[in-house]
């Protein structure tokens, strides 16, 4: 397939937004023992009941290594479709491609550099090769072109509406560990060209967490014009200077078109932590990001999954689930809102939109 | 994708001729250094020069291991689409599914037993293990479901007409080494129940090479009730025996459906074999076949590969390659005759045929 030289923007091709229609859901499945305790059966059988939640409402591909791929296929239903292909974690909203589209049947792929959340300043793995190589492989599984767009990037740290707006956080994308000779204006400029943006808003979130602060524990669109926001009124919660920023920044702002936003606050789940039980099956390596006894465990009910027709969420076991769903019930009228437990997701510092990649329908 | 419990006589699937219509070419990027001199650095050349040869007729999907993949994308041309996939070497028409069709926009996988030629009785190489997921691997890719068929096959040592006669050769399919428990009506019934077949004609073609005598280098339908078939009236080349006795044989069979058959003869070229040169930069390995200084390079003009429009044949620098290629431009007159250089695959004991599979048009 070819790599081509032109950009998104000039040949007529965008992101949809997460809430139009979709092809298919990519994942990968998990297996690294250094990041998902006990050899990552439980996070598997996590990963699996995502898949299949989300399988529900339209196609699953998972990606799987040589290694683990004939467990995964075992582990999976049947109507899944499993691939092998090589990677360092199980990440794909952050390690893929961006996949564009021209509305007139075209699909392409968009290949950022990836650096595993922070390369050798502060990263959270060695190596992250095939990661890096993920996005030109799918397009070569879907037999798409690709677009090769010169920013180190997660596809986590934005959010777009798919008509010329998008929300990124300056301490992911503008940290000298990412785009360290970037300024905002060059970012804004890359976002443009191979996202096809005219606006891009800017917000914080750095929670302290290990992606320097992915807009998807923030906010996201839930079509044009309207956004789900994490919410807490708990001035201890690490959210809370975060989400009275944005709720502030984004009452007064507008998007490419002008339009004001209407703002669904979503609630955030009790604080959890690892236990020393769990953290003891966790193996332990100089090369990655060392998980202990007490540390946080994702807790977001925003890093939920827009399917066709359906909303995949995460829960904790905690009574705020059900209100989450609520309101994501009255934001989402026309899709079915799904349920499914990611306490062993959130263990390796993500939830479901972080394991999630769609592919637009072309 | 679902693995069925019928089987494609059953569901009215059959496998197509390789003159029938094709979807895509599938092959698998050569890299062993036990198997293919130099690091395989040569023969990947010629796979190359094989792909971009039968592209000009119909898509190409080159399977690469995890190790090869960048090369292999950096080496094919841009059309030619690369995925990832393990792999114990490069013979896809032996280590590969069949595809069968309906007729109807159906296509189904049928998935054998691989033992990489004579498992730990004479096999050519140990592990075979990622040879043996290949089919299932490529039903994922593809999205189709799949038959595991019970039976040790290889690809290779079969030819079909697609209206139910099959030709195989007794040497290789009931070689103590395939298929110990099974009696020729057996594997008739076996090949009759997974490839549509109703009529199974034995030859015989045990010329002292690795693969036990397959048929694709002595005989392959050109279409149903015609056939090419090797020839030599060398009385001093190991084929001499095969090729008169295929000829008596079919000169006075007839096909499924009560068809005699018409025979084309296409020459052998002249004996070569591995210089000590080329032998000397072939890895030695315990656990693989050995390669010789003197050893036979594959040399048979019949294993092309039948593309839409096309015949993609083996050249070898010889005056028969041009006598050869009159004979298929005669037999094949819709299709163009391609010649591609084909002494560094030989080296390995195959060629163009034993490198490619087809995926038949749904």
């Amino acid at each position: 397939m070819h790599t081509l030289n032109t950009t998104p923007r000039i040949d007529g091709f965008r992101m949809p937004g997460e809430f139009e229609p979709h092809d298919m859901c990519w994942m990968i499945w998990p297996e690294r023992p250094d990041v998902w305790r006990n050899g990552a059966k439980p996070a598997q059988a996590a990963y699996a009941q995502v898949a299949t939640a989300i399988s529900r409402f339209e196609p699953v591909t998972m990606l799987a290594s040589a290694v683990q791929y004939r467990n995964a296929r075992m582990m999976l239903p049947d109507h899944i479709r499993v691939i092998e292909m090589s990677n360092n974690d199980a990440w794909l909203r952050d390690s893929g491609p961006t996949f564009v589209t021209d509305g007139q049947g075209g699909l392409r792929a968009v290949d950022w550099w990836f650096n595993a959340y922070g390369g050798l300043n502060g990263g959270l793995y060695f190596p992250w090769d095939s990661d890096l190589a993920l996005a030109q492989k799918m397009a070569e599984v879907v037999g798409v072109d690709r677009y090769q767009a010169p920013l180190v990037f997660e596809g986590g740290s934005i959010t777009v509406d798919g008509q010329g707006t998008l929300m990124t956080t300056s301490d992911c994308i503008l940290n000298p560990n990412r785009n360290p000779d970037l300024s905002q204006s060059d970012v804004e400029q890359i976002l443009g060209d191979y996202l096809n943006i005219e606006k891009v808003i800017w917000l914080r979130c750095d929670i302290g967490e290990e992606t320097d602060g992915h807009i998807d524990q923030l906010v996201c669109f839930a079509r044009p014009g309207e956004l789900v926001l994490s919410w807490t009124d708990d001035q201890a919660s690490p959210y809370y200077p975060f989400v009275q920023e944005a709720y502030e920044i984004l009452s007064r702002e507008t998007d490419a078109r002008g339009r004001p936003f209407k703002i669904h606050k979503l609630p955030i789940a009790e604080p959890m932590g690892l236990t020393a039980e769990e953290a003891s099956t966790i193996e332990k390596d100089d090369w990655s990001y060392s998980r202990e006894a007490g540390d946080p465990i994702a807790d977001c009910y925003l890093n939920f999954y827009i399917a066709n027709g359906g909303i995949v969420m995460p829960a904790f076991g905690q009574p705020s689930d059900q209100q989450a769903a609520e309101v994501l019930d009255q934001v989402f009228p026309d899709r079915e809102v799904v349920l499914v437990p990611c306490r062993e997701i959130g263990m390796g510092g993500g939830l479901i939109h972080c394991i999630t990649q769609q592919q637009p329908l072309e």
